[in-house]
């Protein structure tokens, strides 16, 4: 196989690509200097010695100075007491986008497939049950933020389970986020789950 | 004009229907056999005389027996303590198909645009809170089963401040569907408005 | 059955309509007034009536003279040696729209799927072959107006063989559509036939 | 700029990518072992130094052997007398692709914008003209294979101009793709131009 093709290979893996784009990315790369090329992949190799999983949360971030804890984790002002249990570091960011959320976070790295055997090695449950236990006193919510789909529904289960193990000295409140009518939902149009929660949950 | 053109200028009106499908709607019918047009013909005249409004919830209802009211809000077995507003016929029937709701409702016939200045003569209103008053005491709780959009918010808080205006010996609850994540939901794309409501309604 | 539902039914056989849609057409038609349902289906009931099907191109036409004949048909001034070959009304009107035609038509009311045993049955191939007789002398080509899917090749190929039977003084050449990119064609995204077609048919 | 952020921007330049994607990319590449991210990145910095742009037909090609021409212009079973010129590799390859084409390429490299004041920054007009007068007396014919669009139209216009003033020994042709009706085209929804099109071009 050519160089071309070699690339295009790499970009196939890339989340939502396929061969024609990924085809397409290595003609865009053909087409710009060589300053560019070097740059872009000096900060790929440069990419992991940059950045650091934090040791509180799991999420990613850029090292900027020595701490060991990202951003979000070392902010004082960030309130302690409760815990939002997300899937992914996109998640996270866009609550921060949102900007009303002020307590601490976690990433699991992913969610659990139904049926999945071996929990543990598809998502951070282990160091999520390290945290609670060590943050065992000050911790009040542990907010699950998961999707609305089987995998979500699957994973907070699963979740909800096991932090009801973990003993604690005062009792940890979990709550999921509120489920309803989102954003454009029409009435003629709601489905059967959505209506049930809307339902259940009005106020 | 001639009959294709007007017969086509008629489906025009139909909600959705733009002049090409209106055209082939008249070719369709051109296509069908005398029998079926002649049905399809008086069953339109006669619409209006086997469907009357109902006298309490003013949903349309065909006419079976001499009742001035629909099966609804005729069958002993629903909750009259509860009363759903709702904008339109569709609404009312998406949450019937679901099944577990088994209060009554009330049609609205629309919802009000922002800055609508005559909201009597768009919805009615006024039939409303005649039955609000008409049921006090019975009534407990209204809920108002609106869409998440521009209109279906206006609409919420005009029936809001107009509810409340209406003296009742005991007081009624006035609620509003929940709000949150729906089905399918992702966090990676949450709305900033879906996600406050998700995060205020935790549970 | 009532009235509602089973004038539902109805518009469920309408093209591209389903059942939400067709409930919506009720609902609509409940919120007009008397007068509007009543000429709505007068003109449904007149519509055969004030409707001919033309005795030479076979397309619709309202009445406005005592002709058996449409307007393009008693046209003087359409090129008599020219007849365009369609599968429906709706093609004959596109092309009229885009005005540059000035030949003749003739509908078949249909396209053959693959493998039709009643091909008869299905268009008007008795009729567009006894035109082609009585034409006999004057007519000079006849185009094959046909879609390019399946269904218009097959079709396409059964009217070649069909038309080659007839016999006729002067020899009438059969041509297609020609073929190869249309309006926002790109050529990255070109299927196969269409390329082949394009470079076959370069000019 | 932290590096997440920096190498996002980079992302965010490729073909079709927006900041959302651009973000979920470096997250995929977080989540890569230290490997994929090495040879990844090594692929990019030798890609100018594996690819060669072919000094006949101006595409790129992974250089294999010490050859200055890529694979086409080498094979001596390609038609030379046959010149079909398109916008960018991924024309050339949808081409290769299909399969019945036999003949040479030439790589534009773009397509003019309409107005476009200094065509030969845009596209490699010299290198094409030189390469037709080189090719001076065994090149019979030039397809111009542009999109149908108003940049390829209006490059096609500009290369039809500029190909004309070159002076040769025998005359070459110069074509361009077929026109009219392409797979899936339907007679009633068809544009004005690709009927004139398919009707001026019908066989």
């Amino acid at each position: 196989m050519n160089s071309i093709d070699k690339l295009a290979e790499y970009f196939i893996k890339f989340p939502g690509i396929g061969p024609r784009q990924a085809k397409r990315f290595v003609h865009f790369l053909l087409t710009r200097n060589p300053g560019f090329l070097h740059e872009f992949a000096d900060l790929i190799k440069q990419l992991k010695k940059d950045v650091k999983i934090c040791e509180s949360c799991s999420r990613f971030y850029s090292i900027e100075s020595d701490s060991n804890f990202c951003r979000i984790c070392e902010n004082p002002n960030r309130d302690e007491s409760v815990l939002m249990v997300v899937a992914k570091d996109a998640d996270l960011e866009n609550i921060e986008r949102v900007g009303n959320y002020n307590g601490l976070y976690f990433v699991l790295g992913g969610l659990l497939p139904i049926l999945e055997k071996e929990p543990n090695q598809r998502i951070r449950i282990k160091k999520l049950l390290e945290l609670i236990k060590k943050k065992n006193g000050s911790l009040k919510e542990i907010i699950l933020g998961l999707s609305l789909n089987p995998e979500g529904e699957n994973t907070l289960e699963y979740l909800t389970q096991q932090i009801k193990l973990v003993k604690t000295k005062s009792p940890i409140k979990i709550t999921t986020l509120g489920r309803g009518l989102s954003t454009g939902t029409e009435l003629e149009y709601l489905d059967d789950n959505t209506f049930q929660n809307a339902f259940k949950n009005r106020n």
